[in-house]
């Protein structure tokens, strides 16, 4: 007998009707022989209306952040009642349970709370009793303040890895309106190409790289914990991508390129002419960190000038769009102590990414890249790579026509064309 | 400094500019000196929404009455969380906390538990940090079964009882849109007046015999734990009506008669012609026990019959409208079993009590009482007495005649016209 976490995102119970289907699936699922847990999301539009609500009572609701934590935990607590419901209405026996009553045990941070350990005692109970077991997704709780914490973003489906890791499922599946992870976003390039399989690090640089189909906490979880994930969609029995962490996947041929991830939602910062002496780049990364941005892409340039004491270079980075201005402020109101000329910022930024666990054992793959870049008139902007990715950023109007062409020349393109898929929820 | 324990119900919390409100009035009782505890139930219509989502997803979703009270106390985690952060915002400290999180331990019965100890222990950490305390009217949960479990109806004024009689707290504040305890209803008699303080073991009597404005279960609660009660509206600074339990109110002047309740929700069930025999009064109560109704009052006739053996008595009694069909289908059901020889329903009677502690020591109630009847031409269909209460039965049509009757005799009625008051939720 299988055991098998099933988490299903917030548009898959956005109304009655699909809570229903849901149940359905679940019950088929129970009654091929399986044990199973399920991970929900609040329905639909819920947690935003109680965001709204929330801001209809404070101007800045956050400054209570336990007290939104609490609030936000209702919207889980409402779909999880109600999926058990609709299960044991259908003659199938289900129990839901809260975060903390599944042992979701987290760190005290209020909105953005890391899993530190998973006791699914009650869980276990459960399933050995023949139930179902439904689990809110994206909360747990801390065990020194005794108090509720949520997860932040990706929240639901690391829940959902967290609990497979803990109770040694033999898969944990993530439903959402899409069918599987594409060698592309359907919506760019419409011939990408369904994966049966691609193996957890591919996975990963895709999801790092901007990827929206996996959040890239729960994907690193699975990847530290071996779990084997498969996506596929709640409205298809396509049985969608096997995403191997487990030695199943060992023998798995890795393709050289699995897929392209695009990403507008970046930014680019040049410093300018910044002193050539050690530790200037470091108060730069200093100050930037201290304004609260994660960057990705670092470029600095050779220094210029005439002689060693007054030798300057221009330091590139990009960092996500929201915290351009934050950052950018913050190096302005450094800039006489860290002696730079100028700064230049660039929302218009697009960043292309190619991804294959092949990568490590294959050569030619840059020179694939930037030949298909260069034909289809392509500037580049930047570059960095890990050991399975090559990633460059464009300007944010060529990104799309830069990714159709990449994704021809790995022949990647499919004959048919893709369903569009949308992004997955918390 | 003084402990209060203050009770909003739904209407109280109805929408953002209401909890806002609620929070205001709760940091100036704080600011005024005191220890704060609030009690919320959810706001306004959201249990019923709940209960309708459930109903989309399952026939009768009481079937999964553990998953219901998941499902329902959602609706104060919402309401609580919300006003602990309009709190914060308006520059108080306030923390909510579910039922269990207050320690409020429950029966395992789910939909209608029973408080069976109470240990407020982060309450009292809360309250001596120097915060406000916001605790889930309504919830609490199982020891044994570690789940969470409603109260039921009248659960949140429970919770607010049961917390001020655990922390012993000065006073309970009940607060919803009536501005206190009155003499009758006043939509019924428009002549009502607002009493400044009652009894507590008259305020029973007249929530059991139908007055809405507490419910019978709080009022009992504090009657037993000696918990002094302050019935008060959430809209003006009236103080209300003080409901005295402990000694503070032990030299209050006993007013003869406290107040008037009516109630139009019983119904009568007339078994007639049954066997003189003794234990078949008991087989019929049996009967109506087993169909689940709880009876009210209950008159015999003299029995009657040519000889001893062939004596045959009616038996009347009253029961909740709502269970009248239930109760006389049991009935007829055992008809041949108990050998009535007819039953007669009357869904169309009222209940009028007069209830006053002064009842002990006055004499001549019952003859102001009747006579008043009379002259107002009523007739009494059933009478019922307690040590300070006086219950008649009267058709359901001259019910309002007879409390205004009623009420003029014993001298209640005020000048001016009081403001009228709904019911109060859970």
């Amino acid at each position: 007998m299988a055991l098998i976490v099933q988490k299903f995102g917030g548009s898959s119970v956005g109304d009655a009707n699909k809570i229903k289907h849901v149940a359905k699936r679940v019950i088929e699922t129970q009654k091929a022989g399986n044990q199973v847990v399920v991970v929900v999301s609040a329905m639909g539009d819920t947690t935003d209306e109680l965001i709204d609500l929330a801001q209809s009572v404070a101007e800045d609701p956050y400054e209570s952040p336990r007290e939104m934590d609490m609030l936000l935990t209702s919207g889980e607590r409402i779909s999880m009642a109600l999926l058990a419901i609709a299960i044991n209405a259908a003659g199938a026996q289900s129990r839901s349970f809260t975060g903390s009553q599944a042992g979701i045990m987290t760190s005290a941070k209020h909105g953005d709370a890391r899993i530190s350990e998973v006791t699914p005692f009650r869980i276990q109970e459960a399933l050995d009793a023949g139930d179902i077991a439904i689990v809110a997704g994206f909360q747990g709780f801390n065990k020194d303040s005794k108090d509720i914490t949520t997860l932040g973003r990706g929240g639901s489906d690391t829940t959902a890895v967290a609990l497979a890791a803990a109770l040694k499922a033999d898969v944990c599946e993530i439903y959402s309106d899409v069918d599987g992870v594409y060698t592309a976003d359907p919506r760019v390039i419409p011939a990408a190409r369904k994966l049966d399989s691609i193996d957890i690090e591919s996975m990963l640089e895709l999801a790092g790289a901007g990827a929206k189909i996996l959040h890239i906490r729960a994907v690193e979880y699975a990847r530290r914990h071996n779990v084997d994930l498969r996506v596929r969609s709640t409205f298809s029995t396509d049985p969608g991508t096997i995403v191997y962490s487990s030695k199943a996947g060992e023998n798995m041929e890795e393709p050289i390129v699995s897929g392209i991830a695009t990403d507008k939602g970046q930014a680019k910062i040049t410093v300018i002419g910044i002193p050539d002496v050690p530790g200037k780049a470091a108060e730069v990364f200093n100050t930037v960190a201290s304004a609260g941005a994660n960057i990705d892409m670092i470029v600095q340039n050779t220094p210029t000038g005439s002689d060693v004491t007054d030798r300057v270079s221009d330091i590139s980075f990009t960092l996500p769009l929201g915290d351009l201005g934050r950052v950018a402020g913050a190096l302005d109101a450094a800039k006489a102590n860290l002696g730079f000329r100028d700064l230049e910022q660039d929302a218009n930024i697009g960043k292309l990414s190619v991804v294959g666990a092949g990568m490590r054992t294959h050569s030619g793959v840059s020179a694939t890249l930037f030949s298909a870049l260069a034909t289809a008139g392509i500037n580049i902007e930047m570059i960095s790579t890990s050991e399975i990715r090559i990633s460059v950023i464009t300007s944010a109007d060529q990104l799309d026509a830069a990714a159709r062409a990449v994704h021809t020349a790995f022949e990647l393109d499919s004959d048919v064309e893709a369903v569009v898929y949308a992004g997955t929820g918390r």
